[in-house]
């Protein structure tokens, strides 16, 4: 059986989405960041990164959202997460998801995880002072450019929403000025207005 | 036909070696950064994010290296360059690309481009000084635990042994020991000796 590895409010909620949707049989084991769980011995053996989430499968584990979230689409093809048949399209999907990871995801984490990239507090200070340009300049691309509508890729609802959302989530801690995101925060109204996305977020924070 | 636009010295070079690998029919545009030509409004209506690689096709155009990569092994599948009728073994190939281009670049990309994560010099100046401990705990995990040998992935070689090639070349910019990182250099000198390997990065270089 799959078992995802997640912690709340994480990137991991996007894989959390995808699993229910492709109605896989899994289960979940939430790691607390406070008690800084991700990096104990136990966890390390699961994932050597020391990050969520990780899905653990019959084959091994698997690491890094995109590669999970195109994972479930391609072994639950009939609840169509994803272009399977299409090699042009699929590459949008990732395309897509890849941006958010080593873009838009990064830039966010210049507000928290500052410290993986410099250790004196005033660079760290001045990381996260960048993060509503930098983030905000993101946003306005998918914006402008990505969001096709209603959903990311266009009438097809795909991993990519789930992705999406789950980032789109963080807008305001992050400080962006969502007023000028209206595709971006109709979009994430209408996910969260899904009762499947709702009731993984209720479960995710239930304990 | 296909048309990669390309800067010598960036990932761009993954894609590049992929195309030819896959025996695909494309051309090339080079871009120089030293122009800001990245930047030009002529190539922003090509790819809005004014980075490399950006890949036209007949459909449209692919950025992200891990979307352009899967998108050659899956159009060029007598080529063999990923596992394709294989959802685990795919997304494995998904994961280290995605670890390659969200975590590694990123770590190095905090040596030349600290500007889009802060303002100020001295911030810049503090991410600088970090880069060979952060990139150098990204190369000692793939070292560790990625690198299956002979190839990334075993013994298939992959899109994974380009993109890791590629950016194994910036290790010693970016001050990390490759003392420590036997199997890492073994990898890159295998991929250099290759003669396409080498001719691509020589036409890069060319002009």
């Amino acid at each position: 059986m799959l078992k995802l590895y997640y912690t709340p409010q994480t990137c991991a909620l996007a894989a959390h989405i995808a699993l229910e949707k492709a109605g896989a049989h899994y289960e979940t084991e939430r790691l607390d960041f406070s008690k800084n769980e991700q990096r104990s011995a136990e966890y390390l053996r699961v994932n050597p990164k020391g990050r969520v989430p990780a899905l653990a499968t019959d084959r091994g584990v698997l690491t890094e959202i995109p590669a999970i979230l195109a994972y479930v689409a391609q072994s639950y093809p009939q609840a169509t997460l994803a272009p399977l048949n299409d090699a042009f399209a699929f590459a949008q999907v990732q395309s897509f998801n890849s941006y958010l990871c080593s873009t838009v995801h990064v830039a966010h984490a210049h507000r928290v995880r500052g410290n993986r990239w410099a250790d004196e507090l005033a660079a760290i200070e001045a990381m996260k002072k960048k993060v509503p340009q930098s983030v905000g300049e993101c946003f306005s691309l998918i914006e402008r450019d990505m969001l096709t509508g209603p959903w990311v890729m266009g009438d097809a609802y795909t991993v990519c929403d789930m992705y999406l959302f789950t980032i789109a989530q963080w807008l305001e801690g992050d400080g962006v000025d969502i007023t000028r995101l209206p595709k971006v925060i109709d979009h994430r109204r209408r996910m969260l207005a899904d009762p499947v996305v709702a009731r993984i977020i209720a479960a995710e924070l239930a304990r």
